[in-house]
């Protein structure tokens, strides 16, 4: 938790923007595995952790505008709860650590509800199943309208409060990431040919673990990198390729890092994956050096696409202008996504409150076009803002052969030289960037990123380590 | 997967043993963590694993009885499906695998329940709050009535195939038990005081998931072993404490081991803690050595209970006679829970089904007292049987001082000699067995369990080894 005066204060601010009637903050529920009792970890709602800072199951956060009232709902633990899960604070003791002036059963939040009589009440999106069934009984609406009915002046308040990080967050993301960082090094330190993807993402996770948090996301550490959210394989890792490690860390307050590295299972690059290397790294840093406020991410976006184009032309896969290749998204055969997202409290920061309101704004709406419709971020960027950038070249089968036989933007994309890329996979580069008042910094300590810095850096492991193969295949 | 037979084979059986109607056997989603597209690692459904062993999401197998046809349902990913999550296998090929005949979208479900006109739709109880919404809607009942009308004589034609594990099981069973073994040897490998719980934690994580699989449940390593699921914390890790680890892998097919041992941060335990060590080790070895078909389980927990009891009278916790004592629960106030429960698919096996159906059966119907209510496996054992057997002595203060204040069980307690246990945690010691024809089979390689044993392991690690620090503290 930050300290009590910080939650204080942002309850503060979100009544003023919300001005009226009723905020319904929903803590999370334990989520089932394969029965009932067996959990995973468990992961508190972002805006709850943002509000109050209380990483409990089961609690919600009424904040009463019209009565100017604040009251933590739950229950306390019985003595089944301690010998089970151990001793915990008392609900009025949760509340006071987070300033709460009033804590209440679980069970008299609905007659609360139904005896304040509010003009509204405002409450978020549901992303869980449980949301639902919460919500809709509390209220007495029907499962249907409580997607519909969820409060958009709660979520722009909410939004326009979490997008501008304090140095407080942007000093705890910056520690996720810097954990992250550590990640990133084992897997460039330990992959070799013949060890499973299996194998070093176990790794990476316990040194998030170590970290004091989780990961923040499920571990992307694959040789098949042109599939975007793909996984890994317990299968050996084979020669000749390139491992795409895109992975995170949050830590124990939950802010999370997100990196990623492509880097070849050998010593070296070889010559083509050099080459399309360069090319997503020259994007790479192109977007970088354009991040400042006031601009719209969607033209970073946008010009690190045309940097794409540029290089897919020198190597002879696309050909023609690049402005209007972009234009007409005939880059997205090999960008299919956007360039990068919010970054926070959650890994999409505040996906779950709508990417309209989060990364669009009355000035720019999302598109419906392939490559465009996946942009999370494209508003103007404002100083406090942290984010990703993540440009990539991503070489999917399925997706040019739909491509070649519908002759799709031929005057753009030169289908014979591609033959020879249908099984080179994929390549992302991502960093982690705050918006200051005058462009923007870098977050975390510097890690490999140059094709000669990433080949001298596995050239010195895999000269001196000998295969590392998994404690349970020995 | 295991061979396409033994899924006909199964479904055979089953069909043979519920005789009438449909069968529906619902496939896990994917769960969100803090928001939509956030998931947790996905957990497929464990009896639907038994069934069909396809472990994608958003799958739901039809068993039609009535007119001999099994159909499963879901849908064929889209391209965008595919360059986000790489190409997955067509419908009809999943259900080929398993050699079930027919495929069909998952739109076309509800008008198949309804044009069917089954004469019963048997489906498990629900235990994620989704499996509500998708019962609900298909068969149209509320919410409120899922629960009480799942189907008794699917229950119980499972739990009467599941509980008997096959030779493939059982090595798949003692595979998991080996991992686990891998991960027990790393915390009793590397432990050691100034490190965090959560170091060694994340670990014993990386071992499970270089396994294959994953975590069999969230791991319990803690030096508050009296808690009976805690987990793990950032702080570091005090010397003279003992370090309870309670932990499983599954593998790559979703079965599960789970062992526990309780060992010193130091070198060596204390003199005390040697004594209670000692307690539960004789009672675990008693309870392991009484196994055999035919036996009440029930009797096997009692007859721990009782060696638990004996050993608390000789070093003055407790007094008078040790049958009579168990008979009125009085060990309760140290063992609160169960001997130990089923495993296989679960780490609690068969869980979700009801444990009046999996560990209680006509003869036998579960207690509603402290302790026994906690007895997960009270019934006959039968060769094929694979479960665990861990009992521990938990010191709980906030227990202690219930009892105590109550004056509870003074002729079997010495609540004076209590006082200076306060502190001194829990102890488990836990392993797998299968009943055998004859009695019972310890699952997987050896591991250091008795007192020289577990120390002069200690003791070689830990004047060989220097202290381990958390990668991310340096």
């Amino acid at each position: 938790m930050f300290d009590k005066e910080t939650y204080i204060n942002r309850r503060k601010q979100l009544q003023q923007k919300v001005n009226k009637g009723i905020v319904l903050l929903l803590g999370n529920q334990q989520s089932s595995m394969s029965y009932k009792d067996n959990w995973y970890p468990f992961r508190q709602d972002s805006s709850f952790l943002y509000f109050c800072g209380i990483d409990l199951a089961d609690l919600i956060l009424v904040i009463d505008i019209d009565n100017d009232r604040e009251i933590l709902f739950g229950n306390d633990a019985t003595i089944d709860d301690v010998v089970w899960q151990g001793p915990l604070p008392a609900l009025f003791e949760l509340a006071e650590q987070s300033g709460i002036a009033q804590s209440e059963k679980l069970s008299r939040l609905k007659s609360y509800l139904q005896s304040a009589r509010p003009s509204t009440v405002h409450y978020l999106p549901p992303y869980r199943p449980e949301h639902y069934d919460i919500i809709g009984d509390l209220l007495e609406i029907p499962h249907l309208q409580v997607e519909s009915k969820k409060s958009v002046a709660l979520i722009k308040a909410i939004v326009s409060l979490r997008s501008i990080k304090s140095e407080a967050e942007i000093a705890e993301i910056e520690a996720a990431v810097n954990i992250t960082n550590q990640m990133q090094l084992a897997a460039l330190s330990s992959a070799k040919a013949g060890d499973t993807e299996a194998h070093i993402a176990g790794q990476l996770q316990s040194i998030a673990i170590a970290g004091g948090g989780n990961l923040s996301f499920p571990t992307i550490l694959t040789t098949r990198g042109e599939t975007l959210h793909i996984h890994y394989t317990n299968n050996p890792i084979v020669p000749g390729k390139m491992l795409l490690c895109d992975c995170g860390a949050e830590t124990e307050r939950h802010y999370a890092g997100d990196l990623t590295r492509t880097f070849p299972v050998d010593q070296a690059f070889t010559q083509v994956q050099k080459e399309v290397y360069e090319i997503v790294l020259n994007a790479q840093q192109a977007a970088a050096a354009a991040l400042k406020p006031g601009e719209l991410y969607r033209n970073v976006h946008l010009l690190a696409c045309e940097k794409l184009v540029d290089g897919l032309k020198q190597i002879g896969l696309m050909k023609g202008d690049s402005h209007e290749a972009v234009l007409n998204n005939a880059h997205t055969l090999f960008f299919q996504c956007g360039l990068g997202h919010m970054l926070g409290l959650d890994i999409h920061d505040m996906e779950n409150l709508g990417e309209q309101y989060v990364g669009y704004d009355e000035t720019i709406t999302k598109s419906k076009e392939f490559g465009l419709k996946s942009l999370r971020l494209a508003k103007a960027l404002e100083p406090g803002f942290v984010l990703t950038v993540e440009p990539g070249l991503y070489f999917i089968p399925a997706l040019i052969d739909i491509w070649k036989a519908e002759n799709k933007h031929i005057s753009f994309i030169n289908y014979d030289k591609l033959d020879q890329f249908r099984s080179f996979g994929g390549i992302r580069i991502e960093e982690d960037f705050v918006i200051t008042e005058t462009g923007a910094r870098v977050l975390g300590e510097t890690l490999p990123k140059g094709v000669s810095e990433i080949e001298s850096f596995r050239k010195d492991i895999l000269q001196t380590t000998p295969l590392i193969v998994p404690a349970s295949r020995i």
